[in-house]
Order: structure tokens, then C-alpha cells, then sequence
């Protein structure tokens, strides 16, 4: 497997719980000497002598001096994340109580893990495989139900299990046409080109199926970018703000949990919509009449769905039409919002109803119907996609992999096609392969594996 | 013991590890139900027929949907913190799956906790007196060698036990007294008046000391107060930039951790020193001559430590003796620190050394010197009584309460010097074991508790 060479037998400290204040802090230790060293500051039992999955408790001593009461939890190698020694220290919360045990354990002998270690290590373990690895960070990161889901599946197996059968039927072939390069003289064929064509067919499916799924991979990753359009006064600050404040309310109903909330995003029913910033949406120009301008109007093209809102006391069917017909062209699916219901008068109401009959009426400022306009929304993005147990790559360097080996597979099929000689044909397998091995790991490189897990935090 | 009332056989449950990105997140429950509450939503192992202080791997699941991979750490009662039953699920560090299993926990009926509350269930359970239940929340706050010693012995037991004894001879002299009012016809004397004497002083000699162990208490809890004093362009800023940068050094070389910094506080050889801002230290007025104003001088008179500060190139002799003559009659204890090493001339630096030998010759600029004027700024705390293992009062609660019961000891001295009769002496004892008890918990309100409890952090 990995081509990995860094020096893994040495044992790696950090602190696992988030930094700041809070009750406890949980500090891990990975590794041969893991147990060995954390003994030599513990005091209470002997934990060389303890089962895997014990928590025991006790002091942590530095010398005569006592930092602290302490639990320790205890993991046995293979039994462990790491499949290493693991100790967790569960320390009070208190930084510098974190820092006195660290620079203690670190004295000791153990050096400071680097960012994502302990998962490189339990990848290089054989614990999980490369896409499962990264999916540990993605579960980290996920801040709504359909990020969640897409990361736990892919953390549970994902693609991984489907990429490997594949990769490992064509592997078989790659061999059997490798045999047949032995015996050139011969003229024997151990691999038959039709199941080659099929096999390779079939995986070229599965990879375009994969990759196709990464537009709602990127979308429930990064959220349904979504524009809010209308004239400065349409009220679409007051509507932004009407849809973000209601969720702040939800989200922080469990006392001390409060969700790190992002400016201009809101989640519905368990998806990010992401609000594109166009000129007009926080400053006072006008998105509508600013769509001449290419930067706008590539901005709204980027996104997945547009709200076009509108003040009922402040327009015409003239000008709604207009606004309609520009926004036809730019070809991204909307939602005709009728805002300021009460400044309305009946008779341009019921013009309106008749004309577009799919219009909402909305009041922003007096929130009402804004829970119609979340149904519509989430009409809109089509929910079953994002509830599917369907596999979904949410991770663009899979992407890249997947992308690669299409290409690969299709020089291949062009090569039965052409009739070339096996030692193409192998060759273009091979590259098949390798690009195929790098999404799950089997193919690694110190570079991949260091831009990998630099992107985690420290003590996972 | 408390006349605490809440109801106490619900299982709580909140976040014990600080909120924010880490790789792990710890959920706390602790109650009657918490195993069987924790296991309705586990898959894995049955919870509730393992033992305790064990590990177990599974998922945490609503319904269908798995919300985590976690560990979860049981300890049956009475082998836990609150002495009720815990359950601690280690989750990955995401805030949205931290908040799924809070809510799916609060579903299957556990209550989220009030701030303190863990802490607050092990002092009514009898874990451990309130003035230590008071230390853990001073430990998780504790960002000093000597606040943490401080609150590491409180924690420990500190003057509890001390106290208790002090309190239970007391306790026997009162029900002796108490008794004696049985017998008031018969003229008996079940508690000898001069035992009774010796006694009360001895309680007294050990109130006295740990009422006035607080200003050290004080300074260790909060930092020595320390002013530096000079004129506008002596250096003060520059100095005191070059003494924080030059720990900010220090306290992070181990990656991923680092001390929340505060403005104007380093931390020397254990001890914090907070620096006063008294006009001119950050602005540009002048201290030594601003010390005439009522509110500077009272300023450095709360200091407890003023470092004099001039510029070698700007001063002379006369100057100086006027500043010093100025700073005796504070009446803090000062360093004379000469800057701005390589402006003085030869000859004034040889006249000053004359003058006043235990001038410190130092350039704040070039940081030249500082580790000497570091070293004088230490000796003049006087460390060793930072180091002692002695019972030091940090806690502003325990002077008031030792103040109250000093009081009412008096009282009883003066009674028994008056020979008052035994109700009032009786009474006056009782109110000393009032205060006295109020300290470690015996005697409490649920005001007084709320009060304490409120004030620590979620999860603890």
C-alpha cells in the first residue's frame, strides 16, 4: 500500500478538544509508548497493567507537584482509532492545565502531533481507507443534515467498496494481459477483449455516475448558492434577515449550544442555501437593472436558484415582465416574490394573480408567508436528491482522481477499438489503476498525504 | 446537610467540552436514567449490562438516520463524579452532530444542564464540600502556576478539613451549654468556661490567619498589581511591549495550544503580574507628575508594586530624588529602573550608581537587561510565600463568611468575659458555627447556591 516513509513508531501528543474554556479537555496520546509514558505521570494505578477500554482514575503528577485529577481512558493496540496504543487524558478544562500536561508528556518523550495524525495514522494502520479518511474531516466540518449524511456515508464505506471491487476486476485483467505480453510469441489470449470492453464499460459508468454527482456534492458541501434579485427598495435585506433570524432562534433553543452561524446562509430542511452577495443584495443598486453588467450577471448565472422579489406598491406588470424576460435568459430556475402584501392595492393584486399565477405573496417586515416561500424553496431544490442513500462525491480532489481515470478508460476502449498492442493496452489499464487507487489511498504520495491531512485540525 | 431543595432525580445532559472546531466533542449525562437513556439511542453493546468505567464503540442513532460513530464511557453510580450514574459520549468535534445528540437526548427525556449543575450534584451527594466544589470552578479559570496551586490544594481539601475540626469541637461545647440549660436549676457546668476560652481563641488565631491570607489570596487569583511609573517618553510602553512579546514567545512553542493572552499580564516564574493602566502608562501624561491628582496616586497606592522608569539621556540627579522622594510617601515598594541604556553618559551613570546603588541599568528597546529586572521583580513578591503549601483564602465568599463567624467569636469571648448567661452564650456560638459552616457547605440556601453554581460554566 502507501508509499508513505514517515517514521511512525514514535508516540504523538495533542490536544483533542476544542481550545477555550469549557469543563473538560481531552488529551490523546498515540502510539508504541503511548501507555509507557502516560504512566510514568500518572499516578493511581498501574496502567501498563490495565485492559483496553478501562478509565482510570487519578493524578498527574510533575514531580511532588500535582496539575491535576485526572481520567484516563485506556485503548490497546490494535483496539484503538490509530489502531496504536491511545490514552485520552480528560483533564479539567483549563488551558493551563492543557499546557502543563502537554509540555510534560512532550518531556517525557512524546512529540506534538501534527495536524490530522492521528487519522494519517490510523490510514496508514489500515484502519479506513484514504476517501474514508478525509470524510473524518468532512463530518468535522458539516454544519447541515445533507453535508452530514453525505459525509457519514462516505466515512462508513461510500464508494469505497464499489471503486475497490471494480479496481480489483481490472487489475485481473491488467495481469492476464500482462501474462499475455510473456508469451508474445505464442499468441495466446489469457484476457478476453470483449469482457475487457465490458468491464471497462461498466466502470466507466460507475465513474461518470460519480462524478456527475459532484454538482450536488458541491452543492450539499458548500450550500445551494442562491441569489435574492429585485430593485433596492423590494425589501431584500428584511428578507434575508427575516429568514436568518427565525433560524438563529431555532438553532439556539438547547442552552450553551449556539451553532457558529454564517452571515447569508440558512438551512431548510436540512440543506445550506448559501445567498450569492450580487450587487443589491447588502448595498442599494439595483440587481435587476445591474444585470447588463457581465459580473452580476455571471454571478447569478453561478447560482442554483434565484428568489426575484418585488414591491407590491412600487411596480407595474410593464416592468415585472421585463424583469422576467431578463431573467429567463440567464436560464437559472426562480421564484416570483411579491413582497410588501399590504402596500399592494387589490386590483394590481388580482392582475397579478391572473398573469402569474405562481406568484407568493409575502410581507417580509411583518414575516408573514415566509413559511410558504421555505416550501417553495425546498420544492425548488428537489429534497429526494439530497435524501437518497445514493453515493455522492462531495470531495473535488475525487473528482480529479474520477475525471482522470475516465480519460484513462476511454484511451483504453479507444485501444480496443484500434486493436494496439498489449503493451499499450496494459499501459493505459495501469494508468486506469493508478488514478482509480488514488481516491481510496492504495496509490499515495508524501505530497498527497501531507496536503491530505494538513487541512485537519490538530488532534484528530 | 443542605436545606437544598431542587428536585434531584432527573438525568441532565450538556456539552462538557469547550464549544468550537476540535476533533473530539464530550456529551455529559449524569442522573438516575443516564445509562438507560444513553442506551435507547446506543448501538452497540448493551449499556446497561456493562461495568463500570468501561469504553464501548457504537453509534448513535435517530431511528434510522446514524448521527455518529462514538465511544461512550459509563460510570455506575456511585463511582462517578456526581456520584449518580454518567454517561460520556465522545463524538467527532461537530457542532451540528453535538447539537443532534443533545436534541435526540432531551427527546428521549433528559433535561439540559443548568450551569454547574455536574458540579453542583456532587456537593449534594456529598463528593466533596462546597469551598472545593467553588475550587474546580477557580482550577478551569486558572491561568498561573500559583492560582492553579491555589485552587488545586482548595480542590483537594484545602482548610476544609481544618475547619470541620475546629467546627466539631465547637459543635460539642455548644450542645454541652445547650444541655446545661436542661439543668438550669441545678446549677451544673457540663462545658468547662476556661476549655470553652482556649478553644474559641484557637479558632480564632486560625480565622485571623486565613482572613488575612487573603490578600495573597487575592494577588494569586487575580495577579500582583503593578504600576510603571515614569515620564512620557521613559519607555513604558516599549518595556512593557517587551516583556509581554517575550512571553507570548514562551507560552506558544507547542503547536496548537496557546494561553489566552491578556493585555497587559505576564506571567513571571509562576506568578501573574497585572499591570495598572494609571495615566501615562499607555498614554502620554506623566505619571510622576500627575501623581498630585487624588485618583493616580490612590491608583499606585492600590499597586502592589511600582517599577520607576527614567530616561538616562533625559533626567538628572535632582529630578530623580524629587520623583523618589514622591514615591516613598506612596508607600508601595518600587524598583528604580534606568532605560535607555546607551544614552546616559559615563559620568551621570557612575554619579547615579553612587547615588542610589540598587538603580537596575536597562534598554527596553534593545532588551538588554530585562532578564535581571525580571529576576528584581520577582524578589520583591517574595515567591516563597507563593510556594507554600500553606491554606491560602482566594475565594471573596470565604473571607465574608470568615469575617462574619471572627465577629461573632468575638462575641463569644466577650460574653464569657461578661459571664453572660448561657442562651446568650449559646446563641453566639451557634452563630459562629453559622458563618463558619456557610464556608464548606454544611449550612447553605438555595440562593447561596444558585448564586456559587451560576457562575460556572455548562458541562461542569
Amino acid at each position: 500500500m502507501a508509499t508513505y516513509l514517515r517514521r511512525v513508531d514514535d508516540t504523538i501528543v495533542a490536544l483533542a478538544t476544542p481550545q477555550g474554556v469549557g469543563a473538560i479537555a481531552v488529551i490523546r496520546l498515540s502510539g508504541k509508548e503511548a501507555i509507557e509514558l502516560a504512566n510514568r505521570v500518572f499516578f493511581g494505578k498501574n496502567l501498563e497493567r490495565q485492559a483496553s477500554h478501562t478509565i482510570h482514575f487519578g493524578t498527574i503528577r510533575d514531580g511532588d507537584r500535582i496539575i491535576d485529577e485526572v481520567l484516563v481512558s485506556l485503548f490497546v493496540a490494535p483496539h484503538s482509532f490509530t489502531k496504536e496504543n491511545v490514552v485520552e487524558i480528560s483533564t479539567h478544562g483549563s488551558s493551563y492545565i492543557v499546557n502543563q500536561v502537554l509540555r510534560l508528556l512532550v518531556r517525557q518523550g512524546a512529540r506534538p502531533a501534527e495536524p490530522g495524525e492521528f487519522t494519517q495514522r490510523a490510514f496508514l494502520n489500515g484502519q479506513f481507507d484514504l476517501a474514508q479518511a478525509e470524510a473524518v474531516a468532512d463530518l468535522i466540518h458539516s454544519d447541515s443534515e445533507a453535508a452530514h449524511q453525505a459525509a457519514m456515508h462516505q466515512m462508513r464505506g461510500g464508494f469505497s467498496g464499489e471503486i475497490a471491487e471494480l479496481r480489483a476486476q481490472l487489475i485481473h485483467f491488467a495481469s492476464m494481459i500482462e501474462l499475455e505480453l510473456d508469451f508474445t510469441e505464442e499468441d495466446v489470449e489469457f484476457a478476453s477483449r470483449e469482457d475487457l470492453r465490458l468491464l471497462v464499460e461498466k466502470l466507466l459508468r460507475v465513474v461518470e455516475r460519480l462524478i456527475s454527482s459532484f454538482d450536488l456534492g458541491n452543492v450539499i458541501k458548500n450550500g445551494v448558492p442562491t441569489v435574492i434579485a429585485g430593485k433596492p427598495n423590494a425589501g431584500k435585506s428584511t428578507l434575508l434577515n427575516a429568514l436568518l433570524n427565525e433560524e438563529k432562534a431555532i438553532v439556539s433553543d438547547i442552552a450553551g449550544t449556539t451553532r457558529d452561524s454564517i452571515e447569508d446562509e440558512i438551512t431548510l430542511g436540512g440543506v445550506v442555501f448559501r445567498f450569492i452577495d450580487t450587487a443589491g443584495l447588502r448595498e442599494t443598486s439595483d440587481t435587476i437593472e445591474a444585470m447588463g453588467v457581465s459580473r452580476t450577471r455571471e454571478k447569478m448565472k453561478s447560482a442554483s436558484l434565484i428568489l426575484y422579489l418585488f414591491d407590491l406598491g412600487d411596480t407595474d406588470l410593464v416592468a415585472i415582465n421585463q424583469d422576467l424576460h431578463q431573467l429567463e435568459n440567464i436560464g437559472v430556475p426562480f421564484i416570483k416574490v411579491a413582497n410588501k402584501l399590504d402596500k399592494g392595492n387589490p386590483q394590481f393584486i388580482n392582475q397579478l394573480k391572473e398573469a402569474h399565477p405562481d406568484t407568493l405573496f409575502i410581507s417580509a417586515g411583518k414575516k408573514e408567508n415566509l413559511e410558504e416561500l421555505k416550501e417553495k424553496i425546498l420544492e425548488q431544490v428537489n429534497l429526494d436528491k439530497f435524501r437518497t442513500g445514493n453515493t455522492v462525491v462531495t470531495n473535488i480532489r475525487h473528482v480529479d482522481s474520477l475525471t482522470r481515470t475516465r480519460d484513462s478508460l476511454l484511451d483504453v476502449l479507444g485501444g480496443l477499438d484500434q486493436e494496439v498492442s498489449n503493451d499499450f493496452l496494459a499501459m493505459d489499464i495501469r494508468r486506469s489503476l493508478h488514478f482509480l487507487g488514488e481516491i481510496t489511498g492504495e496509490i499515495t504520495t508524501d505530497d498527497l498525504l501531507d496536503n491530505i491531512f494538513s487541512k485537519f485540525c490538530i488532534g484528530k
